[in-house]
């Protein structure tokens, strides 16, 4: 058993003394990070979360410790005394690397087993022996660095929106379905059997009714829910810094969330965000990045070939133009010299996009190379190339099919070009960009109706409002996202606070008056009471941790994560249940399944 | 529909206006309390969550916003501008009482049916209409005051513990049973047909691993679930301040806290609580108040008898000693005067709760009069007499039994004296204890088996060590709770960091190695790694909320809360799940009951 510490009192943090400390007797306590033998002496270095201190220990400054020192092994945990005196041989990579603590006493708090991963910056583990030994893994410094970090994030966000008067309530956890549409956890209820809880996606209603209430401006750090199956950077609980206020338009709604993430910049990293942050409609987006969130940080846009091909006799061209589709191409400068089979790459690779495949065409020294170049007249060529701003020694590459297609290849493929021939030359810049002027519709093929694009309570632009029954896929919506380095930070709208006009929202969706009070009556009721006009916004915290900790890994962010099964190492859930109180819940297993 | 706010910009709260805002042009937004007629004129008093102004419109103002204003009902939701006046009728009791908006436009955001609640101060509705309308229940101004207060509240915990160095680390929803033993919410698992995780009871476990990884100080505002039976003041979800550190000892943990608890009552509340805050054993508490969460706003303690009363020969009395309880008794000042049917009306009371009977002496001007006066000799009367410092005009109410029945019943006899005689003067009164050295182990009849009082991570007495295998009901506990008029605040612990004592704490509590490492292998796993000494507390923040807000309906410190069969009026959650959804997850509902 490891000795009690007795009254003894910490005075600093090991990462604290400095040389202005020379002189004083402090204790320190925290883990050994080594241990080792140097000149008679015995030398540990102990760590804290806020660094590294040097102990010094010797039989002449104190036998017993000197002694005790002796059988200390790494992550032992203890606390020591000394005096901090001047270090003989310095160390310039550590803050506390001009000192040492001479320690005439050492308390062997607990002890360690050798730990199954290391302790130290950088990894050296798999995922999961780093999740399964999750508590060790989170000593690493670069572990206990993000949380600190995401605690001042937390920190610097709560304090801007209580200065810019938001109001923090906690909405419920235990409630009812929410609209986004995803897959809901559900709950099973005791007090009524066979009736199930939903945990909430995100508190969409809720923050819409405390609107309707009257609380102005609402925020909540909220925990969120999807049961989805998991990509890469997805959990099964996330959290979102969630806002929402009362008498708004687009413009109030963005300009307060500009400050809030450029506060956030600004006191976490010192970094300035530019603002006004740039904007682009989603229709610029798609068109010029194929992608509702571009990556900005370099150009080489997507550009329209239609009208130069229109009169082309290719009939990959003129099956895409004739069936309301286009014909688009980028152009990649310098990669007129790529071989054959790295271009036939990229052909699978759009493909994957559903694509049918790409053209080319090879500016090269010696001429130009391309396998549609018999379907083209030199004046064909010499707009087509102009259209592009191509010059000798770039590629052309086109995708000719229905808008959709044409976008989401051209933008992957975009996308995949910047990777492979590292067009962004400065990783560590954080461009901003806010896309505007969504769709308020998206036409599902699967389920045969429009679906909201982003949920069925998003405003329409004023502008677009006859067209929700005649061109629901044309109608555009008060939605706004916010993307950095092409990928979406948030996301929000100006709401509809009408009943009327959330009516034939509902009936746009293919609900019935009945499916849509079933599931979102109590909203529905709530707008016949004087509703505000009211809009918000949240953020993905875990990925702005993401960024600003700069990982590419959510489990980096989370302090208990899940595998992508939606597993926990750590503590091994999910797991069975007790038999009786599946009985009182009133529900059966019916498929017992090992995985 | 309503009209759109088009580029108006809200300039003030409706609150705000004074006589330093005289001659501005404003804007303001909010929701009509009343409109009335008078002298030609249309009065407005228009609210929104920080007061209510006066409009007034007026023909000759503006005659369209005039007949517009004409229009408008209580709860629309408008949008006004005009210039800031001074008022002829000044009203004292607003703060905006000295101006008045003279309005030349008015904008209908949105209009309202008749409210099914009055929106004013105070309450006019039954819980369950309030809990199904709570988005107009809410907008009553004394729930929006406590929502205020309440973000007030937990903005200046964060704040202070941030500047203590805590870090608000989040831990999971989704998990595994936690070790409170209270009943768990199941969520069924999808990807593990048959498997379940439970939300948290609490972070216990998980704050505890945070100490194990080095966080060193560790809060959080954490959403806890408990699936019991609710009694009047609980919540199937519900919020904890929650922390804890390392390398403390009671003394730091404590003291911490104080100051938590000081500052947010001194910065909410102007209220200055005296630090330190008074100290009491659990014995003490037991003994002198019959409850663990004394309320010692009030004396009327209870005194022990049994040495006085130890050689008489009644039989109720002596059964009680000899069976190794006790005769204890309370002294109601004024009391002799009870009438007899009063007087059984105590005895039924306290019947409730396991005791026998009680036996009492009047001393009335007349005399004494008391059932069990035959068996008294005039020695034994006096020098009960004297024991209680009871004089003419007192009564004294007896109960013998067992120890914890003796408790129990007089402990709760004396709240009910104190509520039917007024005996707890100020009511305004903030009247702290801290509690400490709780027993370890309580002995559950029904289980037959010792339980843990708090949980079983909590550490013993230094100096009660040996009995944990031998007398374990002994046993104290570095377990404190802190008592603010006799309810339960919050309580923690130093907790267990040692391996080995940890398995003798579950060896006690029956569990055998395996079923521990089942419940609480990875915290057990984790001690093998230099664990710190550490404890923490958990706040009930509701609790403290109700108190701060002064109200005693937990239900109105949460926003959406549920009935007391943790059903949410407004929602209607629990509900109906997807047949298809509950396939995926590979349960099948057994009872279909409605309720």
């Amino acid at each position: 058993m490891g000795e009690a510490l007795g009254g003894l009192k910490r005075s600093m943090y090991c990462g604290e003394p400095r040389e202005s400390d020379i002189g004083k007797k402090i204790t320190l306590m925290g883990w050994v990070q080594r241990n080792r033998k140097l000149g008679g002496l015995d030398f540990i270095d102990l760590r804290d979360r806020e660094g590294i201190m040097q102990l010094v220990f010797g039989e002449e400054i104190n036998k017993d410790a000197f002694e005790k020192a002796n059988t200390v092994k790494p992550e032992y945990c203890i606390a020591v005394t000394g005096e901090v005196v001047k270090r003989e041989a310095t160390n310039d990579k550590m803050p506390t690397g001009m000192v040492e603590l001479k320690c005439d006493m050492i308390k062997i708090l607990s002890e360690s087993q050798t730990p199954p991963i290391y302790i130290k910056e950088g990894l050296d583990a798999s995922e999961q022996v780093r999740l399964k030994n999750r508590y060790l893994d989170l000593r690493r410094p670069d572990m206990q660095k993000i949380f600190i970090l995401r605690n001042k994030v937390t920190k610097v966000a709560r304090d801007f929106l209580d200065n810019n008067g938001f109001l923090d309530i906690e909405t419920p956890i235990l409630t009812k379905s929410t609209p986004e549409g995803a897959r809901d956890y559900l709950v099973p209820s005791r007090n009524y059997p066979g009736m199930f809880y939903a945990l909430p996606q995100s508190p969409q209603i809720f923050k819409q009714l405390l609107m309707i209430s009257g609380f102005d401006k609402y925020y909540q750090i909220a925990k969120c829910f999807r049961d989805e199956d998991l990509r890469a950077n997805r959990q099964p609980e996330f959290t979102q810094i969630d806002l929402e206020m009362s008498f708004v338009e687009e413009e109030d709604v963005i300009e307060v969330n500009e400050r809030l993430i450029s506060t956030i910049f600004r006191e976490v990293l010192g970094h300035e965000v530019k603002l006004p942050i740039a904007r682009m409609t989603f229709k610029d987006a798609m068109e010029k990045y194929g992608s509702d969130k571009p990556d900005i940080r370099f150009g080489m846009e997507i550009t329209d070939l239609s009208e130069e091909v229109k009169d082309i006799d290719f009939v990959v061209f003129k099956g895409a133009l004739e069936n309301g589709g286009s014909v688009r191409a980028l152009c990649l400068k310098g990669g007129a010299s790529m071989g054959r089979k790295d271009i036939d790459r990229l052909g699978e690779f759009v493909k994957t996009y559903k694509a049918k495949g790409l053209a080319y065409i090879q500016l090269k020294e010696e001429g130009i190379k391309s396998p549609i170049a018999k379907f083209l007249s030199e004046d064909d060529m010499t707009s087509i190339i102009s259209k592009m701003s191509a010059e000798t020694g770039d590629l052309i590459l086109i995708v000719a099919d229905k808008n959709s297609v044409v976008f989401q290849s051209l933008g992957a493929l975009r996308m995949d070009l910047a990777k492979k021939f590292e067009l962004i030359k400065d990783k560590s810049e954080f461009n901003f960009c806010w896309i505007t002027e969504f769709p308020l519709f998206e036409y599902s093929e699967e389920e045969e109706r429009y679906t909201a694009c982003h949920h069925p309570f998003t405003a329409p632009m004023d502008e677009d409002l006859d067209m929700i029954e005649t061109d629901p896929g044309k109608v555009r919506s008060k939605a706004y996202d916010l993307v950095l380095n092409g990928e979406e930070l948030g996301g929000g709208s100006i709401r509809i606070h009408d009943m009327e006009l959330q009516q034939r929202m509902f009936k746009a969706l293919g609900f019935t008056e009945e499916e849509a009070w079933a599931r979102f009556g109590f909203l529905l009721e709530a707008f016949k009471f004087g509703p505000p006009p009211h809009g918000g916004l949240a953020f993905g915290l875990d990925r702005i941790i993401m960024f600003i900790a700069g990982t590419d890994n959510i489990r980096d962010v989370i302090a208990f994560p899940k595998n992508q099964n939606a597993y926990c190492y750590l503590s091994e859930a999910p797991n069975i249940a007790d038999e009786k109180q599946l009985e009182e819940l009133g529900i059966n297993i019916k498929v017992k399944e090992d995985k």
